[in-house]
């Protein structure tokens, strides 16, 4: 059974509102079960079309103990493949990033071409057959830059929804025309979990994230409406009217759309004011890049924002694009990989300064990897039982739960030949 | 079924006089059920009362993956809870020592009293019951300044005769009204058993600690007599009958106390001459710390030895006291705490200097750590066996193993109900 | 059961000509396996003769959890016993080599003879029987000065079948006469399988070899014949031809013999002629040390080399040895113990150069080191399945392969009894 009887009692049990039980963070049966339940059946957010600009540029992606490599061909196709030779097994590409001709494997030189096909293999007798030991492909969808990849045989269909849906929201912001600005990768000690949940409110953000509280404002993120804020509130909604007349105007649709738990490929987006000077993410809340994204003439975009189940989120302003894509490493560590992205065209040192772009997530990447720590260490005490969320400001974090719970359910009851490679799996929407 | 059959057949084949089988010091699963068996369901020594001296200072304790928070309140009582929040689980003070006014949560700021109500938590709604989230309640004792902790839902009751047997011998040395000189963290790579049956014998220590044997009589242990010791073990035993003497008539009760294996809160006190110049557990055997403690106008008070199941002992003279906890952090790796305490109006550097004060025990401890190191390599061969006990220096060894066995027997018979959280549970004495 | 009925499932499914299957290189559960039914039950070679030259000198190795101790006795012998107290279990001898005279336990004094008896031991009171607790034998055996141990009851007996082949190739190089002039401990990622399998094919050698082929003939270990390659080849035959006349002529045996699969103790060796100067494995393919083995009076010997199953291979040249020996760690961690010999009246800095005599095996363990840890990457991956070895160049990686799952179908069928400790027990020949 791919499901234990504990863990299926867990699943019915689950406890609406509430955090889920302790073993869900901490139990390295239940991260083995997330990877193939979640991460192995899902669309995942991994790579940016920057990180392979040119023909021949690759990166490989580590999700659990598989490498993924993503290879730009020459007709500037990006495809995916398992980057294990099929020979002996060894890795192939044991770089992070490279730029290659052929794919050449380091122990005995079997060659690959950039589509995968075996192409040379010396000394294997006149019996072998190179057709039958092409590399193995992986499911890649390419969202206006953003790069998914799926290891399922039939990867969930409901993505062409996501993308009918947002394809609107992001292309005016032009990523395929970007460069990577920076990247940085944290390893948090929690459980993925925790740091998606964290993802998903604000309620923390007042007292623990200066930097980002400059921009942001705190009322867009769903709060208790109190004589103590009623007046705030007030003021922010109408500025959300004012700024939405101008943004259709450009045809910049700022519209929240919430599909976070009725989709298997769940995402949610909206475009929303920023506040002071209302420009970008960053420590003044002016652009960070004087060249701006797109074709775009006015700073003050606003950010848009873009959360997919069921790892990663992105903020889309007028200058530049943050994105934030999660790993679980184990049950209790966790790989938060963001990318800042400028205009292709943008000269470092004049355009723009790194130090100054980076500045509010590197900080604000730190207090949520403590807090996300401190999560872990609690869900890890005999002490601990599933809180209640806030029915204002934690709204989102119980979708996210909702989909997760939703999705092992799903999984715990697909027959497991429906699961098996190449076998006929209908992945339908849920519910 | 909470133990399983294997440890179950191990705990009832167990051979008396001989050391354990080596599962026992080598089993993870052995280790997760001493955590419970052992360090879930006694009366666990892991602090002294100056570790807290003023209201709003508190002390965090790791036992396994509990969080211990140890604070003292505004009415100088000194109370135990789970360092957990109830809201997300986010532990909630991350220092080992600190001082707060309330008890605020870092993570969505819930703020509990010292007492470990729940005061304040914004954007809950109105149906939210705030009394239902207290902070969970921990046992504590405080016995002359000694402090215990007990993480079960009712603790073994037998705890009052050994505070009856001991407070005449603790109190007059006046821990209340220490300070903590010194305090150092020993990690061993070995069971937390092997670390306290080395505590338990000094057959070791005349090859091993020439810092001790300094001050310690090496006859106060139980050697086989034989020609070439005869002589000093009849000096010996007349000088215990002589200072015996002394000490009674200033009030110091010397007798020993042995009921290491007779009682769930087992423990051994005696209080012993030193040798050479007689006053501490020191290079030159002389006090450490010129202000003496409690009333004392004598230096020459020997040693007050107290021995406690499953985890500490404490030695107690004239001018200061050091106190070890053992804590389990694995199969294979132990805490050993050590603090140096002496009296809280003495000087540094003009009454004690630490190096001094702490020279003895720092090396002896790293002497212990790689007696257990050795033993814990060896446990792991396949060319283990249990070895047999001397019958005269091992017998407190032996005691300990007995106690231990004793109590995992019990825990394995205890109906389930009786350990369920809020159940009642009748913990008698053994036997 | 011994052996779990998945893995039985993998025995018996085993394809012919194709690498193992994913957990024989990954699992923790096969691991221990492998350190029961490989290294528990066959011959290991762990040491050479020059480790212990002097009566009182010990080494000690680690093979899984167990420190073997092994130690020349004042009459010259060598012995082997599990370095664990009879008493409390300590790890006796704590270094990688010493020189004692009796061996003392360093946490009570226990003292063993050389023989191995309990000499003393203090305390115990006079029902003690100091024979009942002598340390527990290894059984050893030396093989022209090559040391191999076996931890089984009763080890394989076709050991003699080696022996009686081997020593007429190895005695002429004088091993019991050398010093260890280098020794280097190297710790890879990978299983010790792909350690092995990758030792026994040279189709990497060319693109990842540049030192080590500066002496060896690439044609030397089976290339598919192509136009491309058949004057190197025919040339190399002719070669071969020629030298074993010479060697012949000297009483040097040079031919094959191949019992890799065959015997429980598996064996290979052959003398082959080497590339350029053809005297040694070195940068320049001349001999690293002036004083040649044995009583040699000609450089130009070849290299004489000598594989084992499980775990060793090692090269005998005119002028200097070098032997390795595979000890896995964990799964995924091997030690690779390599040691250089030259004869013991060499001197070094005038009749060798250890940075010399050391340089091209130093090369080539850091790139096989490589290749397996991509490897062990590799055959970690969801993707990774079994491929077909080369029928030309990965004969005798087959041959290994057939050997270690013909070794543990013939350990599950083994019943328990003859496995257990001072059991009749009875290894024949395989099939």
């Amino acid at each position: 059974m791919k499901v234990s009887a504990d863990v299926r009692a867990m699943i019915e049990r689950r406890k609406k509102g509430y955090t889920l039980e302790a073993p869900f963070y901490t139990s390295e049966e239940i991260h083995a079960l997330d990877m193939k339940a979640i991460f192995g059946q899902h669309w995942i957010q991994v790579a940016v079309e920057p990180d392979v600009p040119e023909p021949g540029d690759y990166t490989t992606i580590d999700i659990g103990d598989d490498s993924i490599l993503i290879v730009r061909d020459d007709d500037m196709q990006i495809r995916a493949f398992h980057n294990v030779c099929r020979h002996r097994g060894a890795r192939l590409c044991n770089q992070e990033k490279g730029s290659l001709g052929n794919i050449v494997c380091p122990y005995h030189s079997w060659t690959y071409s950039l589509n995968g096909d075996l192409m040379f293999a010396e000394h294997m007798g006149d019996q072998f057959d190179r057709c039958k030991h092409s590399l193995k492909k992986v499911h890649l969808e390419n969202l206006a830059g953003l790069i998914f990849i799926c290891l399922a045989d039939v990867p969930p269909a409901d993505f062409a929804v996501l993308r009918e849906a947002m394809e609107p929201y992001l292309l005016p912001h032009g990523l395929k025309d970007c460069k990577i600005a920076a990247s940085v990768d944290l390893v948090e000690k929690g459980n993925w979990k925790l740091t998606m949940e964290n993802n998903r409110e604000c309620y923390h953000c007042v007292a623990n994230h200066p930097e980002l509280t400059i921009s942001l404002y705190e009322y867009g993120f769903g709060y208790q409406r109190s004589p103590a804020n009623e007046e705030g509130m007030a003021a922010f909604e109408r500025t959300v009217v004012e700024r939405a007349k101008q943004w259709d105007a450009m045809n910049l649709p700022s519209a929240e759309i919430e599909r976070l738990s009725d989709l298997v490929s769940g995402f949610r987006t909206q475009r929303l004011p920023l506040d002071r000077d209302g420009e970008s993410q960053t420590l003044d809340a002016k652009v960070a890049c004087r060249k701006l994204l797109g074709g775009f003439e006015r700073a003050d975009l606003g950010g848009l924002s873009f959360w997919t189940q069921p790892n990663s989120w992105h903020h889309f302003m007028s200058d530049h694009i943050v994105t934030f894509s999660v790993i679980p490493l184990s049950a209790g560590e966790t790989l938060v990989r963001t990318k800042w992205l400028v205009h292709k065209d943008a000269r470092e040192g004049i355009d723009y300064d790194v130090d100054n772009l980076t500045a509010v997530w590197r900080a604000t990447n730190e207090q949520d990897r403590t807090l996300v720590e401190y999560s872990q260490l609690g869900a890890a005490s005999s002490a601990y039982q599933p809180g209640p969320y806030s029915p204002y400001t934690e709204g989102l974090v119980e979708k996210f739960c909702e989909w997760y719970i939703g999705r092992l359910d799903s999984y715990a009851n697909t027959p497991d030949e429906q699961l098996a490679s190449h076998g006929e799996k209908i992945v339908s929407f849920m519910r």
